[in-house]
């Protein structure tokens, strides 16, 4: 039996999550996406026999979502994280005092770069966060040991030497496994790089396999929950086919599923591959992540 | 001076309008967009000299935004309302007790044929609505005078006959002229057409523009809220650019700009036009409509 | 059984028609999509008891396709022509040798307009183009009978007044109807209707469905090919609605399916209405149309 | 002074090359774009001083693009090939003789993992693929040696033992560096760990930046060409940033750019950062790249 589209109707000062239950009640479209995407999310968190793994691309802390990032973190939401070196660049770059600006997508970008600023669509950081991160990094590099090390296991080391809030701090202080598999392709890797030679610190591109994979084939059920695509999504989904397939599964993505990249791809997808299973819960929300996520995070804390 | 960007803090039980602040104060990308739309709508509507053309395409009736169109006209916040025929026929289905039902956008269509539901995305619109429709339109049209007439004064009179809460009979109880250019393009219009023909009644196709442009040279002040493009943006920006351009103007829309279509052109190409002016505040929002607008409308109804 | 995906060859000096070739043993994705256009549009043309039904919208003309659509009337590949307002217009002011000119989709907008140039995303139309215009109007439709008419009826007066090649004048030489329902939404309309009034000339807005529904209901076979959305695409597919579906389907689009408008629909949706045949031949391409749409032309005119 | 769009002109059995000539006499949207990155991937290859870096993301080998990919090597146009682990594992599925295989996105994706294949929007890859993979890795890693490595050495390594025409193997034969950040993000990568442990070889995270940067930093001029975003295009940007700007540069993408990434970033956003000269010739193309990159190739080969 067919469910009626009810008419969503907005109260003067209603809290996020009950426009959320309004969107609910429509169920369909990007309005019913996402109240579906809240209730999935929902659904996950609660579960205690769940593993919550978030794979993050794009410009989200350019894009104001860090302190929601953290919160989810911080809130127990999350139980691996998998995102991209420009993320963890961007959280080093705050965490020093020096954060990024407001800007224009019209700007003239060679009077940006005589400025010395780096734009990200209307948001702009400022070179000065170079030589202020490689100090942080000299430093918090210099304590570690000499040998072999995974990305895992340096991402905790330097999160436990960043002060004040940042999700590497967080994750570092919760233990929750931060896997970055592109960590070379980022300000923060470029800079890493030429301090771990120095000290002979080998960082292996294959030793988080085991890791990811160890907590995917352990865990009892599993959500995965993708804001953007690229590598961290799929790192997440070749875990699930190379363990056992996610249960519940949300993705935020502008992406087209046309050309065929796994970043475009449709969740449902992922039934074919093995990834998520036939009978699983699972909700795709064509939306900016920036948007998207604030109400999802504001809705999620009001019901949880 | 730059404005530092600034992150976004969620809190439980915050309303609608204090998350669309916390947008406002982070201030790039899609949330900052969304904020600035809700700034610009306030001023917009605040503004007693401010005339409002409300242009609107795409299938928001069947995506459960009727009530909140309803409530926009009930509340004064437009002045102009110009739409497609999908949406009065859509908005006179459900004033007729039909209604549109939540469905699958991977549902078989043949099957869905069969079972005569005409599916939009993933909302469905049984076949049954057009009988009902032709019954109501029959007794609507059966009262009107023969002779001339225009599209805004036909949609006046079947405004009138409509029983309940609808966007038609709340435009034609507020005396908010209804335009249409594209009426015929319609299951409305399809069956208004033998309806009309019969009574001998002449709707032209032209005489609207008499009184869109009369209004927009009128009006002191004019601000635009386009939600999609098509045949309803355009007809307004025609206006603009025959009379005087805009003073506000926000456009929700998902649309690539590249092809050159109007639908998808960003605002400040209107500019070049003088459909809109060089110093008028604007926000492009790319986002999907049924996400952005009960967002917009609640934050609007805490401000207003 | 699954067919392989045959890998893509290019040749030095191969033909358009022949790249098309090998895209099509490819036959997935995007070239795949646009081998398939190809081969449907090969066989509704060639189908002599097939009548091809064309919508388009967009900035074709100014986007330099207007040659094109030309050749394709002239070659007698399509027997109805649905458009928009824009398209004709745009198409008058190349007939009056004004035409459109190369720029930028970031250039100072405010620059533009002081210049007197319009945009339309890197596209500029002057406005001289609007006093000429007025000129060649008032002259052809001076010569036009008191009365009421259609808008395909005065479309067909007006491109006969129409010098050297156009649009408009090959479909009026050719008597193919060319259907305009939001023809007011438009530079062309907004200097007709002040005309039409002084000459006493009634444009009813809604003959023009009697006709489309018409040739609809009396075609053996029908094809649709829609290059954009919009009101073109909509009225032809709600004259395959209201009398019998169509038998094979191409379109070319940028817009996303989610937000459930009309434009961004995939083809096979209408299969749920009674629009398209369930057996019926169609594919959907995801492409800018200036780039598809010459691809498409020349590989069929190889092949025709 | 402004250049007219001319209207572009097709011809019974032009090739591809004319047409794309055509499309550069137009000079606007799609078709103007296109015909640019022709023009500008012309100068850069005839240019003797620059050094290409490809950048390549997105399912292009299961798409049909492989023999593309490889003539773009085996003809000198391309020094540096970055590009994502997925495509190394098509490759190598493709020269072991299973390939890929023609579907559709609407096939239900339960069934396709019954039947053990994996859907990439409409091209399925056979499970089979990865004990094949596996067979030919043990073989080829067997002779590896111990100690320690680069990715780029050891995808050179792979690619020495790969016969038959292939991505790799051509970058291999040529000396191409192969650079691919993510590795491990692939079906390739997840066997190659196990075996690579085996037989006790460190694959360095970091090593390559040496490398990409050094060749950045003495070539007397860049071109970069991006095929899709992520960690590819990215990787190349960095090591402009992190040495000199790029000179010449040209992409193909569908990502939006409103939500800030790298992957939908226009290319003059790099002019802020330093990856591009503010001089540069550069080209965004908004296309589906199985469509772009043949007409693209094709326009080239005829070209040079």
């Amino acid at each position: 039996m067919q469910r009626k589209v009810s008419q969503i109707n907005t109260e003067k000062g209603m809290t996020v999550n009950e426009l959320v239950k309004e969107m609910s009640g429509s169920g369909v479209m990007g309005a019913g996406s996402l109240a579906r995407s809240v209730d999935i999310l929902e659904s996950m968190i609660k579960d205690k026999e769940c593993r919550v793994f978030f794979g993050q691309a794009g410009a989200m802390v350019p894009g104001g979502m860090r302190n929601i990032l953290i919160d989810m973190i911080e809130s127990g939401w999350i139980h691996v994280f998998v995102t991209t070196g420009a993320t963890l660049t961007h959280d080093i770059v705050e965490s020093l005092g020096i954060g990024h600006y407001q800007g224009s997508p019209h700007e003239d970008d060679e009077k940006l770069h005589k400025k010395g600023l780096d734009r990200m669509y209307d948001s702009y950081m400022p070179d000065s966060a170079y030589p202020k991160m490689e100090d942080f990094l000299n430093q918090a590099i210099a304590g570690m040991e000499t040998g072999k090390t995974s990305i895992k296991d340096f991402l905790q080391d330097i999160g436990e030497k960043i002060k004040g809030p940042s999700i590497l701090a967080s994750c570092a202080r919760k233990k929750i496994p931060v896997f970055c598999p592109a960590l070379a392709d980022s300000g923060l890797g470029i800079q890493a790089w030429g301090m771990v030679r120095k000290k002979k610190i080998e960082v292996s591109a294959f030793d988080d396999l085991n890791d990811i994979i160890d907590i995917s084939w352990t865990a009892k059920k599993k959500g995965v929950f993708y804001v953007g695509g690229g590598v961290p999504k799929n790192f997440i989904q070749q875990a699930m086919q190379f363990s056992r397939q996610a249960d519940y599964a949300v993705q935020i993505t502008t992406d087209r599923p046309e050309p065929g990249g796994s970043s475009g791809a449709p969740l449902r997808e992922g039934i074919s591959w093995g990834k998520l299973g036939a009978k699983s819960m699972h909700a795709d929300l064509f939306c900016d992540a920036t948007i998207a996520l604030p109400i999802i995070h504001a809705a999620l804390k009001e019901r949880l």
